[in-house]
């Protein structure tokens, strides 16, 4: 029997912001101003809390008083057992398995280390369906993202276009922090996020991995 | 019997930053440049993830390759069941007790939002020596916090130069987000933050609350 998904991945769900190619393009200019005067030359990490936990089908709340709510389709990578200084080589061997995740923020101004009141609502993070074993996908780096709003595609990218790809993200934060099992990274959502209103129905489907499905819900 | 703090404190470990009134007046002067413009006008929260959890006479590692590495005393508010849209006036009877942090950091260009890589590292958050229940301090705004490295006093503060006190700081994060039982603020941590050095023993001594005491240890 296959133990399910939220049996398993129970640790910290690390986000990795502006980690699709488009996205940080987009955001280059920004980075020539002060205080950074650079793009970021490691991967800025924020954390997803365990308050911010849902699953598929689950409804999520759209804060009363905000103006703007957006998913964030992302592929998940659950980790398998504990790591510290992996290597890239290695970095599969330490993945259970893939999920989808929905990603909800409030939209911000800097993308450079995103806040916890806009990323850390109760429900912002959606994971599901299911847990797909490591050896079932056979490239994860060549996986379609599609968002649908309502049964509209709204958002379409590939894990293609991926920054950093999956070995590099568990080499490069093992080297300064263990990785537990059961901990979550969220690979990145790519450039293009939408808004969403109460009562929309909103899907993330990800090759091999199913489909993610929420509604919005008014406070 | 008492159960033992760290069976406890289990769940999210929430910093807050700029949360003395001298670091945020030694600050003001940034937050008038690009892209901020203006002081934080809410608490700016940070995560200390699991792997970061510590615990009284734990060795700290210090990181090869790091200038500087500092200690950051403060005082830890347990949480005692969960807590959503609480009001400053009911605020503390969601506080289980108090005990010691003390949260190390690699040194930031920016206190805005502190980022995971400075403050992430294994072991940089210790926390002990033991729960006091919160009818235990009478009054939890008139405490002294003082931190020492190798016995000499190199920091001192009170909890009354908190900017956000207890009850404002549970009402503020509460309305965004629920608080769970375990959960664990760290209230902030004073100006005046110093480097210490691996063979440096440092102990934060907050009134009522004991001693904790860690050791810094070469990696």
């Amino acid at each position: 029997m296959t133990r399910a998904l939220h049996d398993i991945a129970t640790g910290t769900l690390f986000g990795v912001a502006l980690n699709y190619q488009g996205l940080l393009h987009q955001r280059l200019a920004e980075f020539d101003q002060p205080p950074y005067k650079q793009a970021p030359v490691k991967p800025v990490l924020f954390i997803k809390t365990p308050n911010t936990r849902n699953v598929h089908q689950g409804d999520v709340v759209y804060p009363a008083g905000v103006e703007h709510l957006q998913p964030g389709p992302a592929l998940g990578v659950v980790i398998a057992k504990d790591a510290s200084r992996v290597s890239a080589a290695d970095a599969l061997a330490y993945v259970a398995g893939y999920t989808i995740v929905n990603e909800f923020s409030l939209p911000e101004d800097s993308y450079y280390r995103p806040a916890v009141k806009a990323k850390c609502r109760d429900g912002f993070c959606a994971l599901g369906p299911t847990l797909v074993p490591v050896d079932a996908i056979a490239d994860p780096h060549q996986l379609t993202l599609k968002l649908f709003v309502n049964d509209e595609l709204v958002q379409e990218n590939t894990t293609a276009n991926l920054v950093r790809g999956i070995p590099q993200l568990i080499a490069e934060l093992s080297e300064f922090m263990t990785l537990h099992a059961g901990d979550v990274l969220i690979t990145g959502t790519p450039e293009g996020r939408v808004d969403v209103r109460p009562g929309d129905r909103v899907d993330v489907d990800i090759t091999g991995l199913g489909r993610l499905t929420n509604r919005i819900v008014a406070e």
